[in-house]
């Protein structure tokens, strides 16, 4: 509901022919479209080539038999994208393919490099050019440099890994190799599973699911895993202190998946108990936003016995090319979308809860739409602490002017979305989710605290938090 | 699951100048778009004269924001459609607009006439020409014929409605009025609405909630409602015995309608209380099949204690395009559009609960998917009675050979799925989906028991129960 | 250049299995799309259904191979469609396919029926509704009528062909026959040619070459030809003074098609040596405006001794979504369409031929044009008789207001189109072109005269002349 | 026939505001579209960025009201391109937008390096990365490179001619210049002209007239001319023997354009006439093959006093999607696109013109098409001299065993193509066709001497003499 994760990448080395990879290569891109609606792509090595196949469009929109068929290999890498550039995002879809003098490389990466533009303006004076606004051009350049004077692919890799800094997930293809990085904080999720002898990585264990492979381990934050045809190795960069993203399980991840050995579900039913523990309230029903909101509820249902309803019906009709009302209709709109279950509701005390508060105009026109049918009270409880800071590692968390709790105390808050009473899950409580101790920390809770995991190393705030130079 | 509703339909009469009527018909639509994806349209009327736009596909896919500014008018219907035949549906989209003696109207309708091939036979023995395979152009001919020598339109219908024989929800739109007509037996839903001093009919009650219209009370059996610049007014038609269509409290609507007065999310949840009081089983969570069996399984958890959780993510960002496995990668197609949560369900005694089960293969994938995941039993549970016979009023079921209840005993069925209890609705309880005491029926429940509402009148049976020729 | 023809049709009967029979039909009417670029259609006999696919724009961007190669039958009927109507037109594509009681019938046509308001007037008293605006509905409605108290479909058709009036040129395709129908007038061409023992109608010989079937010979005025399994036979209706359109010789027709004996190139060649003799000019070069322009051309120099040469460039490229040039722009939009070749042209005095004149500003910047490359005379010579008369038999000729030599005399007109002579083909002399001595007239010229050939018959006024109801 | 022209460039930099340039670049590349049919695209520079529009497809495909609109700048610079590789072209479509470390540069360029693998193999070397295999992508890395250490970005593109090897007309858009440079031998057209006080550079002289803007002179071999907001100036790089390209006169440009001071069409009309003088024959008619070999045909007939008449009719709807016949129907294939004209040719002894011959087979069915139609005899004059090397430059010509003139004398060519004679122009005479006297040379006549221009500073033949690495 305002925050968006930016990509989802997957790959597959085949030792048994590459029949039928690119399919698998759709089937996991299409599980892991929740990380990215805007663009995808997929490439394939192709006989000491690389082709691929990009566009705007979801992975149901993009391929199809004929142009899926026509992508023939043995090792593959997709990409789902979100942006919120205009115009010229069709030049960003990834994965992107690059022809250098060792031959030729595609990228597939999600998340967003700190120190990019310092990275950038460097290879600029060394005369480079960029066609794109994405960081994996940046990182392409650099493995393409290195790779002229490293023995393999994947020690250029790890010399790039040296120098680039922030969160990410990479898959790099060369005609024979099928690497996956992940960035040593672990912030970005990555997996690696099996299928029929095959190696295959993805950003959620979902991804495996959907092609049929099984879980094998997560990729450890700054390894390097090698597929070939001699089988998978792994190269340690150092790491750093692990960080991964909180909101991962907050939001972002597919409720299936299984992120550093926690289960995602799990999280958000813990979320909502701790909500209950935090800001108990008498009421008849407890009802959740859909779809992010409602396994929080389920949590909170548990923790305090209030029965768990159904409070909305979302439309899940709505595609790309949904009409938005028109100013005049916008009171209302957000009935498009959800709609609430006008029996459910009526002449209750409604607990409500959501995952986030971005603006805060979201949540205050369905606290509203639930006065209209007939709750007699809605409190609000969100589970996750409030945004206070920018994301730098590939979310796109609007700047801090607009985010609400930037400026305004709860209670504010409470009375601008029209709630009898709200909370938000205590940021102390992080470590719950990912079942630490008390005191414990493995995560990154920087767009809470602030407290970015590679602050001492530098940001590029240039960079603005977000992965195109554009924004 | 297999079964499908076969129309939506959407109209409104504006007497405030017609500003965004085409819009308000697109939201209209876009909430009825459970009930038909195949194609969909809008007809206005504009200067005497009636524009219609259908095409194949989505509301969101069809419309844009050129092509619906240019449907001007101060009346307007639409209609979302789904259809089994292959490649000549396009001429089958509706509305039907015609031209005939006295001028144009265009018709939209959901449901299927029983006698509609003797009705066609008859009109063609007259000379009658048809394009399409729709029950509409036979409607449409039968009120030009009539309307010839009928003082008005609404007249028309109501000496057609003598003549046909079925389930009915039928919008009529002159250049002039907007009639909505019911089957006598209400087999079909309709409702009427307000927005803002113009009539609104829907087919249920959400698609006044999305076009910000308010309900003013459902459509009779048999009745007639005309709106034109005089405002409302009704007429009757003999009604006959009220027979509701049950299965649209079971798994058509969508459960933020009411139809006929009764919430169809209540009767859901209690079907899901009823499971459990004629099936009672001893497990440690409930699930439900998304979305048709979430809400049986928060009733079965509400009657029983046991705790309900979710089971499964479901894609939804499957469309129409999307690429099926092949035969070989079949054996998991369905962890694409839907994979269990393992976390939840692991070690577990499972209660799954689903809407029908028509064929049992897609069940069976499900209840595979569960063992797979861990689930230590899995007891099904079905919140209507097992399917044994044709419907004739518009609904796409199977050929009975495909029913998987015709030829098989429960226990059977129980052990091909692979469950380890199964459990249907009681079909002598059905009455207490909408509220009724025992030996009291006001539905159709002909799908499980063979009564049909008509059958006294005779039912087409080359007709087949569909509403196509073709099939 | 602002006259349009409405339709070319194409049909084939095939004895020999029918293997390829839909791609001859595409390149039969690709042949004709001069005929009609707006809508194209072709429909098969299928096991005893008819399956047709249609839609708005050109034979080559509405069929590709995939659906080219599921229209499968032993007789396929095909149609292309100019039309001046706007957003309602994809229904209003052929071949029309209607059910009727004794089976389904397809029917493609070329032409306008005169007394169509008065005969669909008829059929709605009779309670006929109509869902396009197109003529062939009207005669399928007719032709269903009778069809089912007359032994045949043939029988059938020649019934009809006594109460219609006009210009047609008419395929009728049952699921075993194949017939062709021309008016008595012969007002609209129609050949027969076989392929390979197969029997097929075009109303151009030219689609016959495209397709590599022989010419047979024309379908003679007021004649039924029937092809079916027993091969091909007439049937004649009473023939009336015979009266073929003019104009598909001036400039509807393929300069390659010969239609009725007479070849379309020879009489344009002809109509340029007549130009000469009644219009002698003292000049340095002659032209013609492409493409139409460009035979007349031919003949003015061969019967005057000065040299013909290419005077214009015409961009080919420009297609249906060609972007026209604003207002600002329009002063030199004709450059982009049409471009002078100035070494060419500049410092001679210029004689340029064009087919017609319609409103005068088309040709006065091409004249203007001419000057600007340095032309120092621009002598007009027109290959047809002034524009005076509306036609009634299916071409898009202006309203009379807007026909410039309604209200000009030619010296009028040729000073607004800044030509230093002009000169019109005599419209006595017309017979020359179809090989006629003096005094005989096999032609309708009533676009020049009034001299309407059904004028005694009644002509439908209300009609407008067009094909169409909305025009 | 056979033989292609790579592209089409075409510039334009406002002083008045910049209003409709876009549509200005969409006139003056449709009426480029010759020279390039699969992709195409325009550049702007908007507010210190450039946007950039390209897509597979014509420009009328390309291009409509909404996205030209939004091309807003006052630079622009557009593209057509030709290219015989398959899928991976949208990769490769112009212009190039490339950002460095000086900001953004874009680029748009028909023509070939023939040192092109040399110098992106250098460029590798340091570390630079390709996604794309046009030559585009090395010239904007060299300019990049040099432009980081020099004053300005036309310094910049003076030191890259003075390393690139071969024939281009390029065009480079930085946010505030455009530049535009010709290569040291003219090879390729590139003129300049005015509009409305705008600078304007186009391939052809028929896009300046397409866009209403006046001719002002050719661009010269090497020179450089840069366009801002203080007008005009000109740097001159040395130039070497001028050699344009001959074959821009005999097929590749318009008839209506001038290059380099000769008009198209009138070298088109000499060839005719060269070749009476050389080849004379007895025949009653002089016809040319459309569109190209039409004017030769002229030239002939005027030298001959043989009359000249229309020999066929050429099909111009045939596009991008047309279906090809399949391998039965190919015999005749030839008569869908191309018709001869029956009664223009039978009985007739014909002189047929066209302007080269490269496989052999097209002719061969034309040939045979003429003598059907019963042309007696068939005298085939071709306006160039026969095809013998590959051309480095950029234009398409395919490899030389596939050339019929290797392999074969004119007399066993005359026999393989079914002619009763056959004369080639005499490459003797080339001369004549751009007006110089005997034993002068001004032009690039390679592909029929192996005469190159550049031979002395090396070709680098790797490259294949294609434009693109994956020929």
């Amino acid at each position: 509901m305002g925050i968006h994760e930016e990509c989802g990448v997957f790959g597959i080395f085949s030792r048994t022919g590459g029949n039928g990879i690119s399919q698998s290569c759709y089937y996991g891109l299409f599980a892991l479209q929740h990380r990215g609606q805007e663009s995808c792509g997929i490439a394939v090595n192709d006989d000491g080539k690389i082709t691929c196949l990009k566009d705007m469009g979801l992975v149901g929109e993009v391929f199809n038999h004929d142009n899926l068929d026509k992508l023939k290999g043995t090792i593959a890498i997709g990409h789902v994208r979100y942006s919120t550039t205009g115009s010229s995002t069709k030049d960003n879809a990834q994965p992107l393919v690059s022809q250098y003098v060792k031959g030729t490389i595609s990228i597939a990466h999600n998340g967003n490099l700190t120190n990019c533009n310092t990275l950038r303006k460097e290879l600029e004076d060394n005369g480079a050019i960029f066609q794109t606004t994405v960081d994996s051009e940046v990182i392409a350049y650099m493995v393409a440099g290195v790779r002229s004077v490293s023995p393999s692919i994947e020690d250029a890799v790890r010399s790039v890994m040296e120098k680039i800094e922030g969160g990410y997930a990479l898959l790099v293809m060369s005609p024979r190799k099928l690497i996956a990085a992940r960035d040593p904080y672990g912030l970005k999720p990555l997996v690696m599973g099996e299928l029929n002898g095959d190696t295959v990585f993805a950003s959620e264990t979902c991804a495996l699911s959907a092609c049929g492979a099984s879980f094998i381990r997560d990729v450890e934050p700054g390894e390097i895993v090698i597929a070939d045809d001699d089988g998978v190795h792994s190269v340690m960069t150092p790491a750093r202190k692990r960080a991964g993203c909180i909101f991962e399980y907050i939001y972002f991840a597919r409720p299936d998946s299984i992120i550093d050995g926690v289960s995602v579900y799990e999280s958000r039913i813990k979320a909502g108990k701790l909500l209950y523990e935090q800001h108990p309230v008498d009421a008849d029903i407890v009802i959740g936003v859909p779809e992010s909101g409602l396994d929080a509820a389920l949590g909170f249902s548990q923790a305090s016995g209030i029965p768990y309803v159904k409070g909305f019906v979302k439309n899940n009709y709505i595609g790309r090319t949904f009409i938005k009302p028109s100013q005049e209709q916008r009171q209302d709109s957000v009935r498009i979308k959800l709609n609430p279950i006008e029996s459910a509701v009526k002449g209750k005390r409604v607990v409500m809860t959501d995952d986030s508060i971005v603006r805060g105009t979201t949540i205050a026109n369905i606290v509203r739409m639930l006065r209209q049918a007939g709750a007699l009270e809605v409190h609000v409880r969100i589970s996750s602490p409030p945004f206070l800071y920018p994301c730098y590692y590939g979310t796109d968390v609007p700047s801090r002017e607009k985010l609400i709790a930037v400026k305004h105390t709860i209670p504010q808050i409470c009375q601008m979305i029209g709630a009898d009473s709200l909370g938000y899950l205590d940021v102390n409580s992080l470590h719950e989710l990912t079942g630490l101790k008390e005191g414990q920390k493995n995560f990154c809770d920087a767009c809470f605290t602030g407290d970015y995991p590679n602050a001492e190393y530098g940001i590029d705030l240039l960079n603005g938090g977000g992965e195109d130079l554009e924004k």
